[in-house]
C-alpha cells in the first residue's frame, strides 16, 4: 500500500499530549442532514416546526451554536461531514470514493486492500465507450452481472471480491500483497474514447493496475455477449487511509451505534468500536443502555432526518426530529457527562439535496457548560447561541474539554 | 520578472473541481469604508442613522453577518480590503505599493512591468537626506517636476513613465525585457543618511536596480537646481501578481462598474471585464442594466462613503448611504439571484480614517438564503446575524453557493 501522510487538524495537534483519563461519560447525537430552510418566507425550519421538549430543554440549560461542516459555502458529503465530526481535517485528509462506497454498502475493507468503483458500461464494436453507464440498467441487472463476474473472473495473486451498489454502479476490492492506490481511472469520462488503460504511479500501483488490466481483459470475454453492459469502467482506486485512530487521539474507548452500514464503515474507519445497534431507533437506544459500561464515548447516529430531506418531504423530516427527541429521556437517564447534539451537514427539505448552510449544534453538560439566553433548539435561535460558528472538526476539543479529559495547555 | 508564487486561499482550494456552471447572476455592491462608529455614547453609526429601506427589506428578507477584512485589529487599505473581498488572501497575495499606487492614479500597468513609487525629497549639500519629503510639495509643484522629468530623464534600454500622485508623491513605471522587482527602497528611512544604492537580489531585478541608479544620476542632475525637491526616493518596487483570474477560479463572467480608477485597477489586476460606469451612480446602474446579459457577476463599486468617512463628516456619509439604498430598486429589478452588500473595510467618521472594525455584510438569496431574526442593516444587528463573523476572503464560496454553482465536496 503506498503511504499517505496524515494531517491532524490544529485541535488534535494541541491535544497532544493534554489528553488525560476520566470516568467521564461523552455521547455525540448526529441527526443526519439535520439543517433545514424554511419551506416559504417567514416560516420555519424543520427543526423550528419540530415539536422538541426535551432538546429545547437541553438547549435551555445548555449551549448552542452552529457547525460549519468544511468551510464557508462547502456542501459536504456524508463521509465528509462525519469525518469532520470526529475531528478529522476532511480537506486535509481526503477518503477516496472506492472507501466510501465500499462502506456505503457495508463492505469490509481491511488495510492494505485497495477498493474501485465500477460503472458497467457499454462498448462499441471499435472499443469505445458508447455509454458509460450501459444505459442505466436497474439494480436487478447490476446484481446478476456481478454474480457473472464472480463466477468467472479470477486474477493469480490477488483475491477479487465483486459487490453491486446499485442501478449501474458496484465495487471492486482487491485483497493481496503489496498493493497501492495510485492509479488512474479507466474510465475516458466521453464516449467514443477507448477506456484508459490503468497505470500505477509507484511500484505497488503499478502490481494493482496490472491485476486490474488482467482483471478487464476478462470482463471484456465474460459479458461479451451481454447488452447493453458488455465492459466495466473502474475509478476512485483507493485504499484505507492512515488516521490516527479516534480512541488513542482522545484517550476514550469510543463506540457507534448506526442503523445504516455507511456509518458503521465511517465510525470503524476512524477505529470506533462498533455495536449491533438492532433496526429501530428504540433498539438503538437499548443497545446504547446495554453497552454504556464498556466506553466512554458514543457515536449516535439518526438516519431518517437526511433521508427524509433528500426526499424534500419536510413534515417527514420534522417527525424524525421529533423522534429523536423523544428518544432523548432514554440517554439522559444514563446520566452522561456531556451531551452534544448536531448534523453532518444540512439537507433542507427545499432543496432535496445536502447543502451548505451550517448545522445546528447544541451542548450540554450540567457540570461545566456556560449557557447563554437560547432557551430552544432551532436555526435562528442557534445562530445567536455562545457557541458561535465553530468549525466540525473543532467540536470535539470542546466535548473532551467539558469531560475533564484536557489537562491545561502551557504553564 | 521575477517569479512569484501564487497562494490561492483554503477557499480557492477548495473550490478547485467544485466549480459548476449555472444561469445565475450575482451582484456584489461594495460601499467602500462602509463600517462605521457612533459620534457619542448611544448615538447611532453613519449606517445606522442612514435612511435606508430597501437595504432594510433585504436585511429582514436575507441574512447579515459581519466581515472581517485582512484579521482581527488589523486596518486593511483598499487594495487589501477588495482583494480579500474577491476571495484572494491578502496576507499570502500581497501587491506591490507601487502596483497600488499605479491603479490608484489609473496607470495601466501590463505583465512584466515594474512599478516604484517615489518622493520628491531635499539632499544636502554633502549628499544625505535632508527631507524625505521635500517641505511637503503641492501636488502642483508635483506635477511640474514630473514634468520636468519626463522631458529630461531617458535610460537606453527601458521606456520610463512618470505619473505625480499627491503632494511630493509620484509613481515611476519601467517598461523593457526581463525586469525584476526584487529589488531595495532607496528611501534611508532616516535623515541625515544618503539614499540607498539600488541593489537587485535576482538577475531581472540587478535589471531593474541598474536602470534605477541611471534614472537616479539624471535625476539628480536635473532637479540640482530646484529647492526643497531635488532628488528623488524610491520605494515599493512590484510587478503585477500572478494572481488565478477571478473568472477561472470562480467559473464567472465578471465585470466591474467603478467611477474611480482604483477600484477598476483593482478589478483589472484579478481579470474582471472593467465596464464604462460613467460618472454617476445612475450611470453606474444604467451600466448594470446595459450590460447585464453579457456576465454573471457583477462587482458595483460606491466611493462617496469612504471618502466622507475620511473626511470626517458623519452627515454627508450617512447620505452617501441613503444614495446606495435608493440605488438598490434598479438592481433588484433585474432580478439577481443572489446580491450581497459589504464594504472593503471601515472608515468611521469619527476616526476620519480607514479603521479595523469588522464591517457590516448583507446576502439576499431568496431561493436559498437561511433567515436570521434581524430585519434592518447595521453595524449592532449584524452583530447578531445568521452569518456571524465571516472572513472577507471566504465570502466568495458562500455566494457562489447560493447561486447553485458549486458541487458537494467530497462523497
Amino acid at each position: 500500500m503506498s503511504e499517505r501522510q496524515v494531517v491532524p487538524t490544529p485541535g488534535q495537534v494541541l491535544l497532544h499530549g493534554l489528553v488525560e483519563p476520566a470516568e467521564t461519560k461523552l455521547v455525540l447525537v448526529v441527526m443526519d442532514g439535520l439543517g433545514g430552510l424554511p419551506m416559504e418566507p417567514g416560516g420555519p425550519t424543520e427543526l423550528e416546526a419540530a415539536a422538541t421538549p426535551n432538546l429545547d430543554r437541553l438547549a435551555a440549560e445548555g449551549t448552542v451554536g452552529m457547525s460549519i461542516p468544511v468551510a464557508p459555502g462547502i456542501t459536504p458529503g456524508s463521509g465528509v461531514g462525519h469525518l469532520a465530526l470526529f475531528g478529522y481535517d476532511p480537506v486535509a485528509n481526503p477518503v477516496g470514493r472506492g472507501i466510501l462506497d465500499a462502506l456505503g454498502i457495508g463492505m469490509e475493507v481491511a488495510p492494505g486492500e485497495v477498493v474501485a468503483r465500477g460503472n458497467f458500461c457499454t462498448l462499441a464494436a471499435d472499443g469505445t465507450v458508447a455509454d458509460r453507464r450501459a444505459g442505466r440498467i436497474p439494480t436487478d441487472e447490476c446484481r446478476r452481472l456481478v454474480e457473472k463476474l464472480r463466477a468467472a473472473v479470477h486474477v493469480d495473486g490477488v483475491e477479487l471480491a465483486f459487490e453491486p451498489v446499485r442501478d449501474y454502479r458496484m465495487v471492486v476490492r482487491f485483497r493481496g500483497e503489496g498493493l497501492g492506490d495510485r492509479l488512474n481511472d479507466t474510465d475516458p469520462l466521453e464516449v467514443g474514447l477507448k477506456p484508459v488503460h490503468p497505470q500505477g504511479e509507484d511500484e505497488p500501483s503499478r502490481r494493482t493496475a496490472r491485476y486490474t488490466a488482467e482483471l478487464l481483459q476478462q470482463v471484456r470475454t465474460v459479458l461479451a455477449d451481454e447488452h447493453p453492459a458488455n465492459y466495466l469502467l473502474l475509478r476512485g482506486f483507493s485504499a484505507l487511509p492512515h488516521f490516527p485512530p479516534f480512541g488513542e487521539a482522545y484517550g476514550v474507548r469510543a463506540a457507534a451505534l448506526a442503523l445504516y452500514p455507511t456509518y458503521r464503515g465511517l465510525a470503524r474507519l476512524v477505529g470506533m468500536t462498533v455495536l449491533d445497534a438492532g433496526s429501530t431507533l428504540e433498539e438503538e437506544m437499548a443497545a446504547l443502555a446495554r453497552h454504556w459500561g464498556e466506553h466512554d464515548f458514543f457515536f449516535v447516529h439518526h438516519k431518517p432526518t437526511d433521508s427524509a430531506g433528500e426526499d424534500g418531504d419536510f413534515a417527514r423530516k420534522a417527525a424524525a426530529i421529533e423522534a429523536l427527541d423523544a428518544a432523548l429521556p432514554a440517554i439522559l437517564a444514563l446520566r452522561p457527562d456531556v451531551l452534544a447534539v448536531t448534523g453532518d451537514h444540512s439537507t433542507p427539505a427545499r432543496m432535496k439535496a445536502h447543502s451548505f448552510h451550517p448545522v445546528p449544534l447544541l451542548l450540554w453538560a450540567p457540570a461545566t457548560v456556560r449557557p447563554d439566553e437560547v432557551t430552544s433548539f432551532g436555526e435562528r435561535p442557534c445562530m445567536r447561541g455562545g457557541l458561535g460558528q465553530l468549525a466540525a472538526k473543532e467540536l470535539m476539543p470542546v466535548l473532551l474539554a467539558h469531560a475533564h479529559r484536557l489537562k491545561k495547555y502551557g504553564a
